[in-house]
Order: C-alpha cells, then sequence, then structure tokens
C-alpha cells in the first residue's frame, strides 16, 4: 500500500470507481488476517521480499501444521526453522510434502530452483568448526530454498590459519560472505580483513565454560576491527540468510 | 597479491625476469609497513575496498600526527574517529588541512565527491531520537566522505510511530537503511518489517539505569524478529557505514 | 486493624467490654494461621483485593492439594499457576472440581462471573507472538477468574507493524492493556505511544541466543521512551493480571 | 486519524470537498513536523494524554533550548528532565521563565494547577530513605506540574518498618502509590502487600558495589511476590509519574 | 598443631623423648590423609569446630560410600548433603545406618543430641515461603545433627508482613536468626531491623524469570541496609548452619 | 513495643492511668519522628543494638548537618561513614566536634571507650593487602567508637600465606575475626580453614580489569568452602562491624 | 612453509627442477585436506608440537569415527575429549583399538610411552577437591598420552592448607604445575606464592548458586595476586595440558 | 623452610647448637616482616623466583615511598606499576633514583642486565594494535628489568592478517610469546596456531561499546580452540610477564 496504490485508491473514490464502502475495506483488512493463534502477514513478501517463516521452537505441532497449511495455499517456499526431530516426525504425518533436513533442524516445502539471474552474485556460507555446521546448514538451506546461490566452505578456523588462505580464490569470489563460528568467535575478523564484500557473523553455542552459549563469540564478533562486518544473534543462520537475501537480491 | 599475481611473479622467476632476492622482497615486505608504534596496512584498501582508518580513542596526539601525516602521503580521504574536542584541538594546530566534525567527533581530510556512479543506489541514515544523531553523523560522515550517497531522517522513533510511517517513500527508495538507535532499540525492528533492502542496526549508549551503557539495545537489536537485520557494536557508526559501503559499493 | 478499629478496640477494653487477653489475642493473631509447610494470609484479600494463589511451581503436589483445600473452605476462586501437566494429572484426581487450563497451565476453581459494574473499563490483552501466547493466557485467564472483563489481541508484532494498526480501535477503546512479547520485546513501546490508558510491559522467555532467557525483552521494556508503561518479571503473565486488576477495579 | 476521520476524508474526496493532492497532504503529514535535529510529536498529547517531554541528559544546551521554544509555543507546561546544574545555568540565561528543580534536576514552565477533578483520587510518592529523594521529586514534580493530586511520605525503608507502618491511613488513601528505593529495593514488596491500590516501583541507582547501580534494587522489585505491583526503569521517576498519569486520570 | 604442641615436640627432640625421624613424621603426616580420590581432613574438627561434611552434588555414589565410611570410624556425626534422591536410594543399601532427609536431600548418620549447655541460645530458621522449605530445612537439619537447640518459623514472607510481626517475641527470643528467601529476597532485610541478634541471610534460588536463579534475592540480600546480617551462598543452607555454630558455640 | 510494654499500657487503659488518646499517640508516634528530607529512627539502638549511622555518600552537606546535629541531642556516638574529605572539610567547619578519619573516610564523634566486660572478646580485623586499608579501618573504627575490643592484621595475603600461618595464635585468639580482601578474595578461605570461630568476610573493590570492582572477590567468598563464614557487601567495612558488634555482644 | 622451504621452492622453480604448476600446488594444498564435514590441518603437529584433537561435545558420532580414522591413518595418539558415556559406547562399537576413560570423559587410542628426554622435567596436577577430579584427569591423561611425564595430588584444597603444605616437596620438584579447582577457585594463588615454576590454573564448573558454573573460580583465578600464573577456560583440562606441553617440551 | 632445612634445624636443636628459643624465632618470624601498612614478603624471591612488586593503582605516594625504600635497601631490581603520571612525579621528587616510563605507567630502579645464559631463549611481545602498546610495554619493561631477553611486535592485529603472516621468523624464534590484544582479542587464536612455543594471551581494555572494558577479549582468549595458549587478566602485562619468566627461566 504504497503512495502510487493510494493515490489510485483515492482516484477510484473520487471517480465513483470505489465505493466508500469497499475503500475503507481495503485500507482495514489488508495487512493482516486472524486465523487461530495467529496473524498471518500475507504483505510480508511483497514489503520486505522475504516470505513469513514459521519459527518452530515454543510452537506445538498443532500451530505449525495449520500455519502450514494457510501458508501452503498461498504458494511459494515454506520454511519452518527450528523444529527437533522428535517434533518433525510427528509434522510429517501430517505435512506429506515437507522435506526434513536434520542436520539444520528445517523443514522445507516447494524449494524454489536456483535463479542466478535474481541476484548479484553467489553467497559463500563458512563454518569455523565441525560443530558449527547446524548453523550454517541453516543459513544455506535457507537461501537455497529461495533460489539464492550459495556455496560453502566448512571447517576453516583461526586455529589453522593456512586453511583459509588457500582458499583464497573462493572468497574473492562470493558477493556476500557468512562466516558461522563459536568458542572465541575470530574467524569473521580474519575474513573481514580479507574480501571487499560484505561479511555477515553468525556466532554459535558451541563451546563450553568461558564460552557462555554463545556471548564469547558474540562479543568477538560485534568487536571485531575488521570493516564492512555486522552481526546477527547466537545460532541465528536464518537471520543471516535473510540478510543475505536482502544484500544480494537485485 | 592473488593467484594471478603470485603466477605471474612465478613466471617472472622462471624467465630470470625476477631475482629470487626481489621475489623474495616482494612476499616478505608487501602487506605491510613498520613506522613508530604502528604497522601501516597499504594493502587494506585493495583488499577490502575501504582504507584505513584512525581509532583516535585510545592514541595519544603524537601517534595519531605521524598517523595521519603517513596516511596523507598515500593520498585518497583520511579519517579519524573519536577524536575528542581537546584533543581536536590540538591536532588541528599540526594537522591543519583537517576539518573537525564535532557532532560526530571526527577529523577528516580530502574527502571523496559523491559519486552515484560506483554504487548500486543512496544509503539512508535514520536516529531514533535527537541524542542519537553523534551516531549516525558518525556513519552519514564516513559514507560522505567516501564519496557514498546518503541521506538522513533523525528523530523518528517508535513511540511516535507515525512520524516514521509518513515517510515511508524515503525508506523505500533507499538501497541500505543505517538505524540508529539507544534506549530500548526498537526502531530497527519495526524499519526492517517495512522495507526489502539490508537494515544495518546501531545501538547507541544514550539512556540511563537499564540500558547498561547500550546492552538493551543491543539485545533488543540482535534479537529482531524482522528479516534483513543485521547487527554492530554499540555507538560503532563508523562500522556500520563500512557495512554500507560493502553493500552498496558495485 | 487500622486506626478505627484500633480506637475501638481500646474503647471496648477500657469499657470493660474486652477483657485484656482478649485484645491480646486479636492484635497477636490477627493476620495469619499457621498449617503444615504454609501460613495462610486470610487478611490478603482485604489488605490488598486479590485473594492469595498458589505458586506451583516449586511445591510438592501435597503442599498444593493441602493449601488449596484450605482456600476452598474459605470461598471465592482458587487459582495455581506454573503447575505442569504431569503434577495437574495427579492434581486433578485429588482435586476434581478445579479445572486445567493447559497451555497457561494454571488450575482454576470456582472462577467468577463477568462483573462490569465492579470495573472502570476492559482490559486488553495482546500477544506479540504465537510463542508468547502461554504467558498472555496467564494473565487473561487470571482477570476472567477475579471477574474482570477482558479482550484479546494475539500475534501482533512490530515486524508487521500494521497488523496492530489496524486494530486501533480495539486499543483505544481499553481501560487498561497488556502486552506480552519476547525476543526484542519492542511491542509495548509502539502500544504505548499509540494509547493514553497505562499499558503493563510482560516480558517472555521466547527466543533463543542473546534473548537470554527474556532479559533482551525485559531490558527493552524497562528503556522504553514511551510514557504510561511499566514492566513485571519475565513471563509473569500472573503479576500483570493483579496489577491491571489494581488498576481498573474501582 | 482514527476510522471516523478516514471516513470523512473520504466523503469529501468523493464529494470533491477535498482534493486528491489536499488528501495525501494529510494522509502524509499528519503526524510529525520536522525541526531542526529533532522531529517534535504534536500529536502525542492527543494520543497518550502526556505532552512530549524533553530527555535532557545527552542533548546539548542549544537542543534544548530551541526544544523548548517550539513547545511554549504550543502551550501547556513544559519539562526537561536530566538537566544538571552547569547546563541548567546556561539554559535559564536564555529560558528566563523557567524554574529550576535542582533536587530533582528538572526545569519546568508553565506547571499546571492541581485539578483533583481530573482524577481518581491522589497519588502518594514513598522514598525509602532520604538518597532517594532526588528521583521521588523527579515524579513528584513531574505529577504536580501536570496538575496532579500528589503527596508525598520519605525516609520509610524496611530497616525501620514500624515507620511505614504507623503511617499506614496515609497509604490506605492513596490511588496510586509510587514507591522509590535503592540498596535492597525491598519497600516495594511490604508497601504491596499493605495496600489494594496499584504500586509503581521505582529502583533506584543508589548503593555502592553488589548493588550494582540499581540492578540489586531492579531485581528486587522484579521479583517481587506482592500483587499489583509493576516496576519503571531505575532512577525513572518521569516514567512512575507517566504511569501515575496513565492510572490515575480520569 | 599450635605454638604449645609444637613447643612440646620441640622439647621431647631436644630431650631426646622423640626421634627426629618421629618429629618430622608429625609434622610431615599430621593435618591430612591421603585415600582414593580424597584426602580427610582429620584435623578440621579440632580447628573449625566443625567435622568435614560430604559434599554430594559432584560425587559418585562409589566416592560418596568410600568416604561416608572412613568418618564413620572416626566417630561423631557424618552428613552428606545435596545428595538427590535416586543417588541416596543407591546409597542407603550400602549404608544402611544411615536416614535420608528428602526435603532437604540430606544423609545422616549417628547425629548428637541436643546439647543447650554447649550453646549461647537458641538459632530460630525463618522461610519467607514455602517453596523456600527445603533450603530451610538443609540448615535446621544441620544444626540439629550437630545438637544446636533450634526453633524454625516458616511462610513469613514480607507481602505479608503481619504473619512476621505477630511473632515478634519468637524473634527476640533468637541467639541467632537464620533468614531463608527467595524471589525479592527482601526479608532478612525486614528482620534485621526488628532483632538485635546476628541474622544469617541465605538467598534461594527459587523463583523464575528476572530471578536468575537466586542472583536477585542475593543482591538484594548483600544490599540490606539492616545493622547485623551477612550473607552466605544461593541455597547454602548447610554454610548458614556452620556460620550460626560458629557464632552459638560456647 | 513488646509483649509486656503492649500489656502494661493496655492496663494502664483499663485502669484509667492512661487516656485513650494518649495511649493512640504512643502506638502511633512512637517508632518514628519525621525531619525535613528524613525519618530518624529513636527505637533502632533499642530493636538492634546499634546506633543509626549517617550514610555519607549520596546525601548532601545541609542533610548531613541537620539529621548529625538531631543525633547529638540523643547522646551516644554519631557516626557518618562515606564521606568524601571534600565534604568532610566543609562539615567540619559546621560539626566541629566531630573527627575525621581519612582513610576509612568516617566522620565520629562521642566515641565510646572500650568497654570488654561488655563483649565476649575481641575482634580482629585482618587486610590482605595494604590497599585493602581504607574498608578494613571502616570496619575497625566503627567497632572502636562502639567500645567494641578490637585488634588488627594487615598486608597478610594469601600469595605469602606465611605471613598469615606464622600468626596463628592472635587468630586462636579472636572471638570474631573480619577478613578484608580484594583482587581473587582467597583469604576468608584460609582463614575459615584454620579457626573455629566466626569469620565475616568483606570483599572489597580493589584490582582491575576481571575483578569487575570487587564481584571476582565477593563470588569467591561466597563459594568458600570454609566452615562458618559469612560475606557482606563490597566495601562494606561498616556492615561487616555491625555483623561483629551483633556477635559479639554478650 | 617457512621462509627456507620458500627459498628452496622458489631455487627449483628458478632451476627448472620444479614446473610453475607444481609450485602453485605446494602452495595452494599444502596446509589443509577437505574430508566430508571437516578439514584435517596434517600440518598441526610440525607447527604447534600438538596434534589435533577431536573435541566430542558437539559432533555426532558418524563425524568423530570419520575424523578418528582418518587420524588413525597419520599415525601417533588419537585423543577425543568430551565424549559422554553413552556416545563413547557407541563409538567403541566402531573403534574397538580405542580405550574409555570414563572420570575424564576421553576416548584414546595409540598412547605414546612416557618419554622423560623429551621434556624439561614433570608436571604436577593438582585438584582442590574430589569434585574436580574428571577435569584434572583430562589434563592428566592427555599429557600421559603425549609421553608427558606427570604427577598427581588431589583433594587438597584452601579450607585444609596444610594438606598442601605438607607437600611442598612434591611441589618444589615440579617443572609445571597444573592447579584445578573450583568453588572459589582460591588454590592456585596460595599455589603460586610456593613455586618458582610456572602455574596454570584451571577453573570448573564445580559448585551451585554463586559459582555460576565456574565464573566464580574463573574470576579468582584471573585477579590472583601471585606471580607465574595464567589460566585457561572452565573445565579445559585439554588446553592446560597444551599449555604444559608447550612450556616442558625441549 | 623446606624439609631439609627443617630437618638442619631439628638436629641443630637436637644437638644444643639451637636453643628453643632461637628455633621457635626462626620458625614464628621467618617468612614476613612488619611495617607501617604491609608485610614484606622478604621471602619470595627465593620460593618464587620473582621479586615482590608494588602495585600502586590504590596506594598512597606516601605508602609507594616507604615500601620503595624499605625494597631498596634489599638490593635487586625495584618496580612500581600502574603509578599514574601525577602521582609519579610526586614521587621521582622523593624517589631520584627512579625511572618513569609513562606509556607502561612503571616506576622502575636498578634494572638487571639483560643475561641471556640464566634463560631457555627470548620471548616475543606482540600487540594487536597501536592501542594496546602501554600493556604490552607493561609487560615488556617488566622482563627486561629483570634481565630477560626479550624482542617486540607491535600493531599487527588480525584485520590485517599478512602483517602478522609476513613475519613468521620472529614467531618462529621465541621461546616464549606474550600477545596483547583488546577488541575482539582474536590474535593469540593466529598466533597459537602458529607455533610451537607457549602463547600467554593478554586482553586489554581498548574497545568501546560491547568490549566492556575487556571482557569480550577476554572471553575471546578463554575460548580459544588453539593449543598452548594460556591468558591473564585483563591489562595485565605485569602477570604476563611474570608467567613468561617463570617458564623461560633456567
Amino acid at each position: 500500500m504504497n503512495m502510487q496504490t493510494l493515490h489510485s485508491l483515492l482516484q477510484d473514490v473520487q471517480s465513483g470507481n470505489c465505493s466508500i464502502e469497499r475503500a475503507l475495506a481495503h485500507l482495514r483488512n489488508f495487512p493482516g488476517e486472524s486465523v487461530p493463534d495467529a496473524c498471518l502477514d500475507h504483505q510480508r513478501l511483497i514489503r520486505t521480499g522475504i516470505p513469513e517463516v514459521i519459527y518452530g521452537a515454543s510452537k506445538t505441532a498443532e500451530q505449525i501444521v495449520s500455519i502450514a497449511e494457510a501458508m501452503l495455499k498461498r504458494g511459494g517456499p515454506v520454511i519452518a526453522t527450528r523444529v527437533e526431530r522428535e517434533k518433525a516426525e510427528i509434522l510429517l504425518q501430517k505435512l506429506p510434502h515437507f522435506h526434513y533436513a536434520g542436520a539444520a533442524r528445517m523443514l522445507i516445502c516447494n524449494p524454489a530452483a536456483e535463479d542466478p539471474t535474481r541476484y548479484l552474485g553467489r553467497t559463500l556460507v563458512i563454518s569455523a568448526g565441525t560443530s558449527d555446521i547446524p548453523v550454517a546448514e541453516e543459513a544455506r538451506l535457507t537461501l537455497e530454498s529461495l533460489g539464492h546461490p550459495v556455496d560453502k566452505l566448512y571447517d576453516a578456523g583461526v586455529a589453522g590459519i593456512h586453511r583459509l588462505l588457500s582458499r583464497q580464490q573462493l572468497l574473492q569470489q562470493a558477493k556476500v560472505i557468512i562466516v558461522v563460528a563459536g568458542m572465541e568467535g575470530a574467524l569473521p575478523s580474519v575474513v573481514g580483513g580479507l574480501v571487499s564484500c560484505p561479511v555477515i557473523a553468525v556466532p554459535t553455542s558451541v563451546g563450553y565454560g568461558a564460552s557462555f552459549g554463545g556471548i564469547a563469540a558474540l562479543l568477538g564478533m560485534l568487536n571485531s576491527c575488521a570493516p564492512g562486518l555486522a552481526v546477527v544473534n547466537i545460532d541465528n543462520g536464518f537471520g543471516a540468510a535473510c540478510m543475505a537475501e536482502a544484500i544480494n537480491r537485485k
């Protein structure tokens, strides 16, 4: 409902092509529609370029099913994140068209085909260690489901910096880089010092003791002295993918 | 020193066009040059697209002068951030070509002229309140100094949400949006729900009590449920500008 | 036992209508009565307008049963909060007159009928997301059990601000608004900027990573720059209801 | 701009009484007006019942003067909070009609006369200690400036609980109670257990060591087991006054 | 091994009543004796007046059995704290003379009979709520096992302050008071303001949300403005009992 | 106003020796008396054995003078803590009978003479380092002012444990020990393992970096595995003295 | 790939003994080799003297097996840390040559024989309590597996300081001391004050309440005033062993 | 006073060469000597290999002078750390033989000459940025004063990793490396992955916002996945030097 459509609507009211009641209905009902326990934001894809995604962690199986079914009617990819395996197995019985990606804890239906023409370039997802792969996969699969061209480079942490330096060509080719790291979270700083594209840093909760569930990595990334770097929430692979999509989409 | 230049160098060694000693010198001395108390990273602009900037907060006036003079010889814009007024006044006597932007606490020399042809679009800098303006100005002036096209929209916080909604056209036109907010830090979430371009959230230390010097705003932004949003350090207007530059530069 | 009753008691002592022993008994035993593992505060309803409620989280089933039975004798609604389903099923066998509201984890007996004549107006309970509904329901059911007129508006978070703005009439009609939100906790600020009635903000532990179990939402709400807003503990739907009751009761 | 005014506007467009351009202007410019460094929210008083107030802590003297002058033209009380004495003395030279209340660090102009007919009752402001008085005064003077009937009871902390219990009549007469306390912050719990009116708890930064600038008091108040109690930010006497105004205003 | 015994030992060496080897053995082996996985401190009772107690939380059942058996040989009461019910049931099969106090999670053998002649007076254990009873019982049973005269007053929190005030006689008679409280932890301040004996405050982890596992109560108690009050660790009923023992023992 | 005095008062009312008005006055005015900005607790000495002390940190010079003058009329020692030198010099002009102890930042008037007959024994104040002496002196001078017999042992930290072990006789003679330590705060644990008397641990804010203003020392002391030890707030030498007074006073 | 090998490689290229392609391959592929989900750092042993070790906590059984098998081919000891018993039992079926050390949660294969000739001296591992033994064992077994000469002294905490002082000979003989302690973490300070060799402090998560999972011990150790002491992460026995190996290896 | 000297002393007592009184004096007075406000630990150099150093931050100028003069009599280097310039200028008037190193805030007298024969090798001090130099200098000058051979490499942070990689020869030659870094603190991890000698990581308080005075760097270093690395307190260059001394001294 931008200035142009508002202008058109007003013109239609003025010309009599649209009754006052119908105009009011447009203005009143447009952005949201209430269903039990949720209010679907049909307009989000138009406004933000990214469809609504189901955050599965604190929803019941019933809530996820009813929201997913409503979204399926709308068309396009449907994604649910943070769905534990037990819950996923219950859901797959009611949502047989979905695929469950266990490492990333995601349920996906109707993924888009990769469409490089809609993007400025490719996104590269790097993980510091093997333990960080679930979060990296959440980012990679979200992008893949949206049709975003995406590469990966896993287990390339700073304690063996040569592993990263030997792959500089891959770094240089990316339009966006997502770096996923736990423990000290130093990898994004090193990557950020090597490339000119934007770097999205994702701290993970991998670690123990003074990692404090990812706080150490988060603080490390926020304090990075490398330019062109921003941070998302701990373990938020999905959010990093959304940022990459917003940057890279033409 | 990428794969291509390395290949060329090796060819020159093989063909005798380059002595081993000269090749070693290239490989050894290339990326950094030590000066007293600092090691200038001449290669950073090439690697990352963003020139080295002087972080003035914990450097002595002498250190800033010597680094700034070395950078001036290299050409291009020279920027020092977090320079308090007292220190700035001392520096301006030795660095007469610099301009001091007091609100942003920045010293600037040789700013580039705006060059829209090098960018995908314009960056919009939004501040939630009047008190957040110094951080917003650090972002805006950094971008301006690099020749980046930039607009501003100040004092548009969520407690008067109509101020923001009435300026939606400005929001829709931006290629990148930087949102600067202290206290509860809610503005980036609202903006992120309205636009499709990437949003860079900058928490500020504005506030008191349970704002904990910006932690409240930082946490709010990290937990935003809006898509396409990433966060930089508290009060880090400069870092947000670098991220915007990395995203928006063609 | 206010100044008036004290005056009367002293008069009765002076006139001989009350023996010293009886006066001492009044002054000594009045406010509480000890039962095993608890000391019921019979006077609380008179003092505060709100009956004692059983906090079920760290009590054994035996303790809850004995306290609930004592309260039932007193009459009026009896409420137990934070009773997990397993414990509830055990309790329902011994307390067959109770109803278990699973989403809100509450056991309720003898709820009062809605009585608008005792209140200044209606209370509106808003939840930011579907995941925040259990806390919102704890607030709503507590109010409903006390006979308090209450409405709800669920899943209206700031990332789709239009969902809220389209329901402004509902907001304007409320005498008190309870806003329940997790993650960044920005919704109360936006609501607080739209209405003139008091807003009670309830942070929830919904989220992950840097939400720190609700701290992010709590800090966001405490730092809100919207006027007419106060905060209760994380996930404390019950406490928000008590505040609403204290405000709205004539 | 509610449903009714929107309906009228559309009727005017339909009937030709309002041009499309004028309608667009209404819809676009209504809620805010930009001035240098600020965007005054003329509508706030109408929306929330509380006028905009100048938060003085991180504004320059110039910014405060220009905002205050704009507000004075609008009429009604003008209040600036958190203005340190040095800044206040500069401001008073340019804003001679203002009064500076040093204990509360407030600048006030055009305070309203007390008008009990507009309120349900009186608000009582209690401070736990002498050191908490500045915050209590910020609350009391804000209310007084709005014409709100207000009483005070200072230095009544829990280590001498008889001081409070001897004033129960004052407690029982209040329609709203604001309790200001630092250190352990226990006073609101005790007050909340004695009265039936809503209690607004204000933690203060008074204390040292493990008071952590008011965190101890804040946490104590958030965890209060007394019913009918909600909390505002540390040292936020102004916010408590706004909540009291929202509750008590007819 | 104080100055006197050292003097005697040296005299014996000088007089030839003690060989150098035997003196060395005394000086080397005296205070501790190594057994598998532990080094029993036989001297602790002599040095500190309190026997070693088994901290059961992070020991295996095997470790607890072997330490308990070694202690039993020494005589006197043997106490193990923080033994969960499952572990206790395994242990009781191997340690049949022990009694398991489930509420306090303690295993006790050979408790001493109450002996008022060894103490200055009685210790009173107060709990704020029913949920705090397990910690209060850990304190009470530890004292009881040592023969310490002890009374209790449970469920007397500040939200119903009359419950406490009506029992002032009990408070006045105590030589030491242990106050156990979770949530806001305000009770010790109120008690500390009413009595002249030392008050030991024990924060508990009872609560949720911003109680942060007892931090809120701990901070409240540390910041108490009541005189004659000191604090032990969260949930440390045992430590409070040791402090009471040290104070009250003649 | 205990049970006995209440009984007497009621008898007097019954017998006509006391009018109702006079009885009400007793019951109403007894515990506190309001003066400007403070409510003196005349009863505290009777109730708690410790006179009210002026916490000087956040009071103005005017407030301190008026409170001190009121206390002087009452007789007995008058103590003000946390009075910085600048403020003290102003105060000494108006309060010429006071002595300023600069190291401890205390103002003292009418100190009591040492009276061993009123105490069970002597209190020993130990400081870990030279930097902890100001807090240790606050404890020692408070005790001395009350007539409490007190010794000191300064600069005896754990990094040179022999300094402490060589003074065991002094340790064994104390009835109460106050241990003041910053940095890692390990000294109280070592002392607590050597003695049978109660140990009061006082963390100090001495240190830097991860000492976090005394948090490290505070946590170390709270987690001490030594028996018979309790903790007061960071830098709270005064509070430790009050606890020692409560323990040691006959 | 140091200066010497680079020089040789360039000479070989110049002399024609090495083709450009082969030189590029050396420079590109040297340090790492990608396998599924991991990138083994074959060079680490050469670079750092310590072989790669499998951090088992957040890896699946499949990932551990595939990495362990790849490492076994390389020869030398293979170690996996933080493998819980359930996971270990699954792994032992596929990795029959491994030994599971349950107390330390480690899987070990091909441990080296002790070789004192490669070390400057012996390392001593001290634990403060029985509960700290698992972490101490992780350190001890890691060293033992590398052939490092190692001794142990368990259960020697500060609350019974004589246990430690009686073993000073053992302390004096060590070349490196690892001190493992939870709760208040005071033991490293005491040890550090007694010896001249380097002390590596390992905080453990043993404790409850204000130990905050090891933070109290960590802070205590970081703030130690003993010289010659450094700290590793909470529960990081493995890291302490690596530091000892780096120090002690000739 | 180890086992051997104790044996000798006892022999002397047995043989009559030493009276009991003299033996007691040895055992009692040996390790420490009390002077006003301090207890000098004459034995520390013998016990730990490192002389006592004056921590100047919270001592008065008088205290520093008296301690320094006592140390000067003992001979050897005398060092005071954390002496601000203002205090240093006062001290230099009374301690004319001292030199003030302003960048490191140290006062030094009688530094030892470099003596490589007493050390296994050289220590290398690396700083990440120019702002970290003061802490690096505290480490370097401490070592230099003890006669320890030391090199430096300043301004070599991870955002320009080539600066470090180009100096690998310097890294490989060191026997111990001290890495000083603020902000994200990532440099020690990178260095630790490149070398086989022990690495001592020193976080600094350089940074702003979410660096939280060095916490971010500290946590990053504690969570480093590089082997052979341990950490000292924030800004503790002196402590790092002591650890290097303990490691490197023969």
